[in-house]
């Protein structure tokens, strides 16, 4: 009775709600894995291109090699952004969350499985409506897990070698007008007190946790409540993430 | 009776045969004007972003801008290319191209009746299969009328006045096998003795021409022969254009 | 009783203790504020630089900016790296720690009541032993105080405004062979399973909350001890914080 | 008569006039092939680098490489450019040129017959008057066959080999004034309503054909008439170079 | 006699001799002042570009600005090198010679008779036999006389003001084989024990003495030596200047 | 009785005095030696780094390489400087000071006798109130001393090698107010007619002389003056340096 009383998000969602989720497989012809996730209006494309050998400095050591690469179209977003590549560097932004992405998707993965094979998850911003980098991270996992089975298919993993230790999904969670709410999108976004990524396991453990008051900081209560919030979003992606994995894999031209 | 002698192209197609084309309008819901547009397995994201006022060089001239950016995302591929961004430069090719875009498009605005407003039209390459700067630029000139209208509708364009003095279309055109044939997909692009792209109005005058012996340099005949597969092939995509843009303009909240 | 029993860590502390913790005021003659910060032997020279004017995109707003900077010395750590200005771009470690030293520092500023200023934190780290980011928060908080105090005296801030609105701090909590402690150093970090960097303010309110598995993912109960470390942590650099700004204010010839 | 009554143009010439050319080998000292070609004022120093080995990406194939780099002094145009060097990138109109000068020597280079060697065309222009890039490949042309023949003497081609297959040379041709005329200078370049680079061999073929319309869209009738201009300017270049090439090869000090 | 006794230089120079010096002015159509020069067979094309205004930390103080930039070209050199634009940057010593001309050159400036125009001597190694950063000073000097000569007759520098307060002019000086010899030429250049570079006025006073020990360190009595000969060298690199700019000054097309 | 009645220097020094001088070693723990220099408020962190290897163009030719690295702290200055981490690109003067560095202490090294190893110095400006250059020499030759003993002693040298041939110093000297002077500080420097750098062997031999006049040209007469001054203050730092090298070595941990 009392949650009937409290008024519905600007798109009408419950403050647990995720956006429509949407995870088409096999978008690409060329890639090993590729997958156009969608959370509402936010639009990315993921790519797992899977190369046999390491970066120099893995060389040798048996041991494979998970890392991504990030970026936004220059008109993802409301007004133009330039590009990166123009202006010769890349920012700040594009760095933390290239790296963010490596590093969570390493979490699941057994390099030593893997051998001595890279995956790169390119992870591109078609258009973008809050929540880009837990939507790449998402849909990283299903290309990742796409890009896996074909190298079983091609020969290039051994046999009885599971890379794979588990699956991975990641939703934005903060206080948007004093109310703690899940999956922000931008107008939503661009107003929080308080905005908190996290990336989690299949089974629920934490794989990453990153909060930032945008204005109050916040206390121990509310963390909680995020976390809760945060716990519930990605058990739901999973699901999705299995729903979409559940499909026929792609047929590629070897 | 002798066509149907001579061998058809490997995918089927006859000499003068376009790959399938497909507009798809209002890709993107920010962009004033937004295409994806696919020949064959290439499929190119256009966006064409409007806003008032123009670069430094151009104030108080009383005309607009146009320009392009092309980029390629590092798997549209079959085998992963590093991002640009991350080399810290844009390659020659990429900058080539980009200059190819804009200049085409230039050849029908006229800047003075855009008034200081400048579009860019950003055509970024999710998938290549050969032809992408032809598809981008074919697909950027529905991308450029729909952010013209759209910007008439919202009173930036003065009311008589026309920026949009004609339509452009592109397409390649080569010498596969020892044969001309028009729209080359990449398996016989990478084959091909010359290589030319075309540019041309939807009035069937040249803007653009660009041929490139690749092996053996070409005669006289032969670039007449080109030419003549190129002007029927654009004036099928001008047809192509004309379709999708009698289809309703997107609408956009404002 | 039991905890008697625990082993120390491998420098002799218990698993709450900070390292020794020093802050020098006024290191530099120079700067309008400026710290010398020692958390063991990771030692970051903290430079706060007022500036009168704000960047172009604040001006005409009537408010402040607060923005921050990192970097390691080349030798800093226990073998050398190369210098990020002669590889010709910022490393992405260095551009996340910079831009979470801004955005901590801004939580407690009032950059209105700061007027259109600017303050700028150079934090460079001239010995790296672990927790450089932290101690890099935590004595930047010490220099900007000083800085703003300064500025004050010269008449560049309004008389009754009050731009610091709290005080903030940082320490870093981690999983070192299976025991959440506090305030690592490079061994122990090295070797964490888990990694959190945590800021608050003095108040005990959390300002960041930045924590990586590195190893296996983490559940709530865990995440929860690490809450409960860093509050202590961070609550006893506030005291040392406090204690250092009760010296006297360094003396600039004007 | 009729010819008589056309307007010559703003130099006294004929529309099919070239300027007056010069081609002057062993300009440097250290070079194995050097030129300066001068098309009237436009001067450009075209030197041929001769090395053993080959890049990387083509070791082992038993295969030579041929490229060239195209640049400005900042003070060859009417008013002074800044230095690619100190802005940190090389512009698209560089980049495009040098890729175009390449790609035509390419044409007529038996990169087989050359062994694994790699010769590098360097052009660099030290005066600007319209027609640089086909001043440099007409020059480069000479500069490179002085190069192969310096390597054959040396004993660093192999003695029956013959990497070089025919010659090659470019002109500009365009729509001044409404009429189609050769070789054009700065003041007519910049008027141009068409603008057209063609290189052609030795032989007559095309190699490149690049024509854009600066103004105008052109037709099929004014292509004709530029490409027929452009056959004779070729034809023209052709015999300058091999009168140039009659004279003495350069001694060089071993 | 016992001079008769010592052995000639490896090119039948004495000690203190000059190599020869060729000075032509006007060697380019567009720039205010040009020069090639060279000193044997070192070769710079000197520029003078003379523009109305200065850089912005300039503007409004009433006085005007002269800078130098210098490069090799890729083939001055007897083997080649990559250019500092492609490469993205500017090399140590590149940026080293280009401040040493500017400030040399602004040693016989008044800028403030000079008014708010600025002054670039581009200095351009066409072709290198060691020397080229005195030969660019003494080349570039006759340049800025001619650029200055022409701003005064264009009316762009006040009647009665005098820019140049001197000449100046640069000589390399250096220990070859245990002896102090005068313009080295890259063979001794390359074995010189002690090198220095020194630039004098017209008037016989030093501006900048630049000596490296590039073996062993050298004592006050050959340092001496050094600086007698370039003072003599200085002396005759004047006669040279003054006679070049005895002869007509170009005429510029307005 | 005469000097008594010239006015002292504006911080009470005689025109031969230096400041005070402090020479800190072993200020960081994990590199193989360090210094903080101070030439009164100047301060300067030198830091060597030994590592066995040599670079890719040395490999094989059984010779070590000493090489250094010159920066300052954006807030060294009195006003805060950019970082040329930020810029993308390092300066000139950083670049003309690094080479500086490396070029003087190669001069008493005997890089035969070093082995394939390589020392860089590192010389971080965290003050600068005139000299940093000198200072960053004179620091960087102690903790180079301790460098190479250390390596010794962990037996990366050959047991009797001596790659230390001498010691250097540096100081400079300058014109200020008419009168020559020694250590000029950043008050005196900003104001020099004449600023010199010197750096000679602590045998009193001269491994570079840098001179240059910012205002007027100077006569032979004044530049004796000024190398007598630089002679006298390289011979007291050296006995500055010998002291501090007489105390303990310290201990590294292994």
């Amino acid at each position: 009775m009392t949650e009937q009383a409290t008024p519905l998000r600007h798109d009408g969602r419950q403050p647990a709600d995720l956006r429509e989720v949407r995870i088409t497989r096999n978008w690409l012809d060329h890639a090993e894995g590729s997958v156009l996730v969608e959370f509402g209006r936010t639009r990315v494309l993921c790519a797992a291109s899977f190369t046999e050998g390491v970066p120099r400095w893995l060389k040798g050591k048996g041991t494979g090699w998970v890392t991504g690469e990030y970026e936004m179209l220059p008109r993802a977003t409301n007004t133009r952004g330039d590009r990166e590549s123009r202006k010769g560097k890349v920012g700040g932004r594009t760095h933390e969350i290239s790296r963010l992405i490596g590093r969570s998707l390493r979490a699941i993965v057994d390099t030593k499985a893997l051998g001595e094979n890279t995956i790169v998850l390119d992870c591109d911003v078609l258009q973008a409506d809050g929540g880009t980098r837990t939507a790449a991270i998402t849909g990283a996992y299903v290309a990742l897990a796409d890009a896996i089975a074909d190298a079983r298919t091609r020969g290039l993993i051994a046999q009885g070698a599971k890379p794979l230790t588990g699956s991975i999904a990641a939703v934005s969670v903060g206080v948007v007008d004093g109310r703690a709410v899940c999956d922000l999108d931008y107008p939503e976004d661009s107003t929080a007190q308080t905005d908190m990524n996290v990336v989690m396991t299949g089974e629920g453990a934490f794989v990453e946790v990153q909060g930032t008051a945008e204005g109050e900081a916040f206390d121990r209560g509310l963390l909680d409540q995020l976390l809760d919030l945060a716990t519930a979003g990605c058990a739901a992606l999973t699901v999705k993430q299995q729903e979409a994995l559940e499909g026929p894999a792609r047929e590629r031209e070897l």
